[in-house]
């Protein structure tokens, strides 16, 4: 007889769910990491794990919160500036009890003041603390405010395509439908209304009705930033449809040009008066994760909520609380993110050196993998532009008796070929390749470029031409797969 | 037009799923709070909240490895011991990239290591750390596991009623039904088989398939151990039911007797021998928010599954990887639970003599309530019993009157009158002195004892005497209630 926790009786929606990024070739990488094989993991942002260094401020203070007794050792300051141990105490005193002790289930009180003070420097429009959560990492909220929006199979949440997985995980978990957008890689993956709205459109003729819109800027995997003119149409149309607005900015650190910042949509909401900016509801995402902090093992994170009446707050409040508290060190993690050391504290210039010098690096080697490929036959790439490949016939041929992807297929042994572990394209792209999906316009690709997503994040990385090198070995090796038709193929992180 | 996050459009079981621990109760609590007046907060187990000092030795490593940087400091020695600072490289090996990298989501695997070790130390079986989980928190691990199981209301869970109210909440958010046990206050909080199968059978007879018992071992809020028997027993019936066993150990170090120790449902399973122990499927949790550690906000905790299917433990995998990892700071803490310092060690003598007298004086504070309330007049209390107290007509009237519980009522007076924020027993008892729910059994309670939980965590609580005082007066304000009938009146911690 089978058993209530065998895979046959599992919750439907828990097997549906997939989850491209700790997928296949995740497994597959850790297996042959196990077999002793040394494995580059580029399938998920995790600078620390490939050498980034964490910036010593936050550390100096997070380490003097856990050993609270160092404060009163006449030795610590031998090891600690005088302005840690000063923001450790500030710390100390906003929590009860310290970092052993629950805090508030939306997170400490004084923390979320900082955030708001944050979002007021940004934007330049006040923010109330209160409707600041602080959260396990950004992933925890995004979870927990599609779980509040999500009712059942016929609500649809507008994501991104190409998306990073999250959403498409979380929203099959939640048992609720995705509904795609395209973005255009001709136009700098920016996003077009009119494709929008024939989104919205062909999900009502399906009975779905649309409810939320996420979108991911800086956007990941593309990277591009959108432009004020692309986010207020973005607002407007949110607002016409009736939608909720989730605005995944946990990138906004990660700006490696110059020409077009990161503004938050909360800005241009706000810039753009009433009666919309009193009228659209919007949740805005950060993180401790990215950017030059990169601190993604403490999982620290907030979202912020502007125009959600107080009823539905304290309702989010309440599921909050099931779960007592986010982890106290990350949230004062994101405290010390959002409020670092100022001009003339002891520790300025160290966290000034420090967290230039790692955008700089990751700009540098962003454009570095760019030229790099850009230098190789048979390889173009643009500055921002989500990675393509063009994959020959045999390739997927052979992709096809096996029943994989063609890409996962190439991902798999690009994998075993040089111990890189990417994210195959089509996993993100919700199999609008192949798949029969309720809401899949699968007619948009006729031949697919196949896609694959990796992260460069330090200089020991292998070199593009001979990752170009190692690409071309992939298909070369087993199956009698040749490498032909490269033209236009693309590989950047 | 009302929007998408208006509490009217809000996924129903976000707003059916009530939380007690962090309810009405809490709520007011915190207002209190902010205007000034000082709460002593008993809904929550928050020991350090309260003044419990944190263990020493675990603080020191976790601040090493948080400033990995001061290893190499040549004062490093002067404010830390050469255990810790060993430990801490230790932990760091098993890392790839720090407490800043995220690690699997299972967990650490070494520190799943450590813990399988730990496990097999206490139950003399072997543990296999590919079937450990580590989780942010138990509580965490238990809404992860119940969404695994829960495909939608016509799936039960066997709750044990009184419960701690993640149940209730976890259960009512994923879209189950709870089916409540009762646990006999008169057989010293165990529970008694035949009912468990008519609390089943009437589940069945209203169409829901029981797929999960859940037992909380020692009980929270009644303090209960199991004894071998009645363990054997459970799992005799969950194996002849066909369900999977869910046992909530999180307290396995709060013991304050001697007579009946702590036993594991895995080593009484394992002890049972095949064919049963092959067969029955276990999921056993705990934490380091517990005992004398109390390491609340750190947020670690581990799941360990028995008799769970390779293809099971792979969704389970799947969907712990959408939020990427747990926090790693708490997993190195659970890490260091489950391996303290050893015999010899540098830091062992302070690590004995610090949570023994942490449990010591919890024990002596448990006996010291119990004892003062045996010596008021009109209060009775037995060690572990579940606190009871009996509640006038005219208080009852008066809730009735406000639609409050009588509980709820009284509570919220006991706030006011002496700061003390408790959690009504009515609401970690489904609601079964009133509402009707489909798999409320009401007729089991005549005339329904009231229940008041607290815990106790200082020795600068209140005394017992001025508590009960503080009681009695919290009826006697406003509303002309005066307190009568306080026979077998009981306030326990």
């Amino acid at each position: 007889m089978s058993k209530p926790l065998d895979y046959e009786n599992l919750n439907e929606n828990v097997k549906k769910c997939q989850y491209a990024v700790r997928g296949e070739l995740y497994l597959r990488a850790s297996e042959l990491q196990k077999e002793g094989k040394k494995i580059i993991f580029t399938n998920v942002g995790n600078p620390h794990a490939l050498g980034q260094k964490p910036l010593t401020f936050p550390r100096q203070v997070i380490a003097l919160c856990q050993a609270p007794f160092l404060l009163d050792d006449p030795n610590v300051g031998l090891i600690f500036p005088a302005d840690a141990i000063a923001r450790a105490k500030q710390f100390l005193a906003m929590t009860s009890g310290g970092l052993g002790a629950y805090s508030d289930s939306r997170g400490i009180p004084g923390v979320r003041k900082e955030v708001a003070e944050f979002i007021e420097r940004r934007d330049g429009y006040p923010s109330d603390p209160e409707l600041i959560f602080l959260t396990d990492g950004a992933s925890k909220g995004v979870m927990q405010i599609l779980n509040s929006v999500i009712r059942g199979p016929s609500d649809g949440i507008l994501v991104p395509v190409p998306q990073y997985p999250l959403y498409s995980a979380s929203i099959q978990l939640l048992g609720g439908s995705l509904v795609p957008y395209f973005l255009e890689e001709t136009a700098n993956w920016g996003l077009d209304i009119n494709d929008l709205r024939q989104s919205v459109a062909q999900a009502r003729f399906k009975g779905i009705t649309v409810r939320a819109m996420v979108i991911i800027n800086p956007g990941n995997p593309t990277g591009q930033c959108l432009s004020v003119a692309n986010l207020k149409q973005i607002i407007q149309f949110c607002h016409q449809e009736n939608l909720v607005l989730l605005g995944d900015e946990v990138y906004q650190q990660n700006i490696y040009q110059d020409e077009r910042p990161f503004i938050s949509a909360r800005k241009v909401l706000l810039d753009m008066g009433p009666p919309i900016s009193k009228e659209l509801q919007l949740v805005s995402f950060h993180t401790v994760s990215k950017g030059y902090w990169g601190e993604c093992g403490q999982r620290g994170g907030y979202f912020e909520m502007t125009n959600i009446p107080p009823k539905a707050v304290e309702e989010i409040y309440k599921v909050a609380s099931i779960s007592l508290s986010p982890n106290v060190p990350g949230q004062i993690f994101m405290g010390l993110m959002v409020n670092p050391p100022k001009p003339g504290d002891i520790s300025y210039d160290q966290y000034v050196r420090e967290s230039k010098g790692i955008l700089e690096s990751l700009r540098r080697r962003a454009h570095m993998m760019t030229d790099g490929f850009n230098s190789c036959r048979n390889v173009v790439c643009a500055m921002y532009s989500f990675p393509q490949i063009r994959l020959p016939p045999r390739a997927i041929e052979a992709a096809n008796k096996l029943g994989k992807a063609p890409d996962v297929l190439y991902c798999l042994r690009l994998l075993e070929a040089t111990g890189i572990s990417t994210v195959p394209g089509s996993d993100i792209e919700l199999d609008y390749h192949g798949d029969e999906d309720a809401t899949d316009p699968g007619e948009k690709i006729v031949n697919p470029p196949w896609y694959v997503v990796g992260r460069v994040f330090t200089d020991k990385f292998i070199n593009p031409k001979s990752l170009s090198d190692a690409m071309g070995k992939a298909w070369r090796l087993g199956e009698g797969m040749a490498v032909r038709e490269l033209e236009n193929n693309v590989f950047i992180f």
